[in-house]
């Protein structure tokens, strides 16, 4: 199984660019010719010799990308013309719900030897995608070690530091010397053609520590590496959440972190553009929920499958539908119960609305501060304090402005008064509110990021108006 | 100047920990101790040897953490206790805010000294966020090679490619051979300290290729490193915008990027860490922006300042508020136009917050679509269709269940038929409204992400409220 995804992080020359793709190629980029109309009408004119040309400067990543917006009816001609290499990369490139539609088009032992050429890591995430049957059949056809190593590592959750590793690395005895190493090296350049690092373990597989390789490439041949290694290395355990994982290479800026069990020995290595993918979809999910659009597959909401879309929406939407009907009965109430003060009316959508957006921003910054490690239990006082003034100088300035347009619209000081200072307090309880509820979320181990989507809005919504119907009666019935 | 926090990639040693260090230590982490206050006891207890113990095992990167979160009181105890070396990383890692706190604490000379010690660009970011007639100052008192490098970063942009750049690097003419090249790498060990690549460039500086590391260990050291340089490597030019930068190290899993003129000449290198702070920049600024809370400074939020932290808050409260009374208008023509239709009047907040959620579900997902690469003016027909049909569906799904619940409240048909009506065109023109302001928004350069804040949720909010006004009044009046 060679190491072929992690070989594009130095060598792109696996895909036979010339000279001139010297500088980036980027096919989205507004402004060139459009590259998926160019590759559609290559596969219509049947010109496979310039097919072959357009597709072979391509990286896999580009390749994915234009894949990704080709028109299924051209899959097939542009399939057939690729390797069993480049199909290896493609395929670890693709978005998840469309490696199942590529691996349609291919027949079952091109897919075997794709998946054979992919890291570990690689072929053990495609094969989690792909339905179980086919999966199992492909697995069952691997080689005996590649089999082995994928089979290990599926039995990690894909969101575990375990999901996340790959088995191909370079490790020698801590007994050994520089020259040793350099041979070891050698030995595996094939199966590991990237590496950062080459780790050192004990005689128990433990692992003691790392070596650059430039200190390798510096030092003479006969010193022993026990002068040379790092002992000191962050290292991270199979179960643990990929967010914290992708957490740890941000912090301490890692480009790989050794994977080790229980008793220190040395599973796999998780580099970090696979940390970096994390950290993105996580900003992704929680930006999604954040919007009521979805919960764990981003992707899918730039599918065609609109069915699925709006399954994902919906709930959102019915679940807030449900909650307006509370604003609908307090509008109602306030109509029953001050029939002659119809002009209240029209603050109740402008108080709501404050509330809720006072409440989403408190609460985004809550949740964003929660997932990149700047907000903690250990400082909630300090930040529901600072919250109170924020939000009592924001209130104060609202509640003003409103309670002037209140009484030059109507010239009604009641009026004005009830509306300057349910908006006040509205806008105060809605940001403590917005402060609180991710804690709470956080607390009872559900994801916050729901605590800053549109069900928290609507409840503070909800607040607002009802602040405003308390203060309503206490000030003019 | 050496490369300290280029370092921290591959060498943690440079901060002393014993080998009980080997697993993380996250100063963070629930459920542990509360290194905060243990740090502030130690200080306040006086006895120095057990703080140098304890601040000596940290990272960087925590230390940064730490001092974060520490009172400003306990600042210059801990500060005196550093090294040079020690505050040099701590300023790089530190948030931009508190750079300025931590070097009121500093004497000139150390200050200046800390500077040396950064990386290029590190050095750069650090002096541009302090106050101008110090940093002039402190770049004066460097030592010339050191003062040139500065001063060249620092004409360019901060989020460009060139004010993510460093100028350390190791670079061999094509000419050379194996040896020559491990010679230029020791000569310039101290200078560099990580280096992935060696970079090869022709007699007019211009960049030629890659030799890494793994191939340089493995080749004879006679052979002319001709051979063995990778000639087909991703390159930017320094005018390039850092949230692009970012998206090619995300798509082609790069772990430096080499910075060339437009003639191709090598001007320094950007490193994975760097680009992965722009791609968590730029999605916080987006979500920030998405919840109206701030533009420039997501880091703003997360301190003290609570008078700016309302500055930046406020503005987009008060916009919306504006925006706001549209609605109320609308409300009060409800109650002028169907005086005797006054059960209309409690659905309009649903129907105005439905509208919102709705929009904001779709530009949520345009914007998101724009940032990642995957949405493009390419594909705006498509997506709008896709986006119609969605709604379509959801927006029947809402209209129905309100329209039950109308005549179930009121038993009013025409009353029903009003709402279930309004809510249904009001979630496809919201829906499509959310998808084609963020295009618009694009097309005249003003950062889409505004799109999917507070301001375009009220403008769908009056949207749908005034559709609900024109449907009522075509059917009722």
């Amino acid at each position: 199984m060679t190491d072929r995804e992690i070989n594009a992080e130095v060598d792109i020359q696996d895909h036979e660019a010339g000279p001139e793709e010297m500088v980036s190629v980027d096919p989205l980029e507004e402004g060139l010719s459009d590259p998926v109309r160019d590759l559609e009408e290559l596969v219509e004119s049947g010109d496979f010799e310039a097919l072959d040309r357009f597709i072979s400067v391509l990286h896999p990543a580009d390749l994915a990308v234009l894949f990704s917006l080709l028109s299924k009816g051209h899959w097939p001609q542009v399939v057939s013309r690729l390797s069993i290499a480049r199909v290896s990369d493609l395929m670890a490139e693709l978005p998840d719900h469309l490696r199942d539609d590529l691996a349609e088009h291919l027949k079952p032992d091109q897919l075997t030897e794709a998946i054979e050429e992919m890291a570990s890591d690689d072929a053990a995430d495609v094969l989690a995608d792909l339905p179980e049957p086919l999966a199992r059949d492909l697995i069952e056809a691997l080689p005996e070690e590649d089999r082995l190593e994928v089979e290990t590592l599926l039995k990690y959750p894909e969101d575990s530091a375990g999901g996340l590793m790959q088995v191909e690395l370079v490790s020698v005895p801590e007994t050994a010397t520089v020259d040793q190493t350099i041979d070891a090296v050698r030995a595996n350049a094939e199966e590991v053609s990237t590496f950062h690092f080459v780790y050192v373990i004990d005689d128990e597989q433990r692992l003691v520590g790392v070596l650059n390789l430039g200190a390798l490439l510096l030092a003479p041949p006969d010193r022993p590496i026990s002068e040379l290694v790092k002992r000191n290395v962050h290292v991270v355990n199979p179960e643990v959440d990929q967010e914290n994982v992708a957490q740890m290479f941000q912090r301490y800026d890692l480009v790989a972190l050794p994977v080790v069990d229980d008793r220190g020995r040395l599973l796999g290595r998780i580099l970090h553009d696979d940390a970096a993918d994390v950290l993105e979809e996580e900003a992704e999910e929680d930006i999604m929920r954040m919007a009521g659009a979805t919960t764990h597959e981003p992707e899918l909401v730039y599918t065609d499958q609109v069915l699925k879309i709006a399954g994902v929406r919906l709930p959102w939407l019915l679940a807030t539908l449900a909650g307006l009907t509370i604003p609908a009965l307090l509008v109602w109430a306030f109509q029953i119960s001050f029939p002659e003060m119809i002009a209240l009316v029209p603050f109740i959508p402008v108080i709501g609305a404050m509330g809720g957006n006072v409440g989403s921003q408190s609460s985004t910054i809550v949740v964003r501060g929660f997932a990149t490690g700047r907000v903690d239990f250990h400082n909630l006082g300090g930040f529901l304090f600072k919250e109170l003034i924020i939000s009592t100088l924001m209130g104060i300035a609202c509640g003003v402005l409103s309670g002037v347009v209140a009484i030059v619209w109507h010239g009604d000081p009641m009026l004005s008064l009830t509306v300057a200072v349910s908006m006040v307090v509205a806008i105060i309880a809605s940001a403590l509110m917005g402060v609180l509820v991710p804690y709470f979320f956080r607390l009872v181990k559900i994801d916050p990021a729901i605590a800053a989507g549109p069900l928290v809005t609507t409840i503070d919504d909800i607040i607002a108006i009802g602040i405003y119907y308390v203060v309503a009666l206490a000030l003019i019935s």
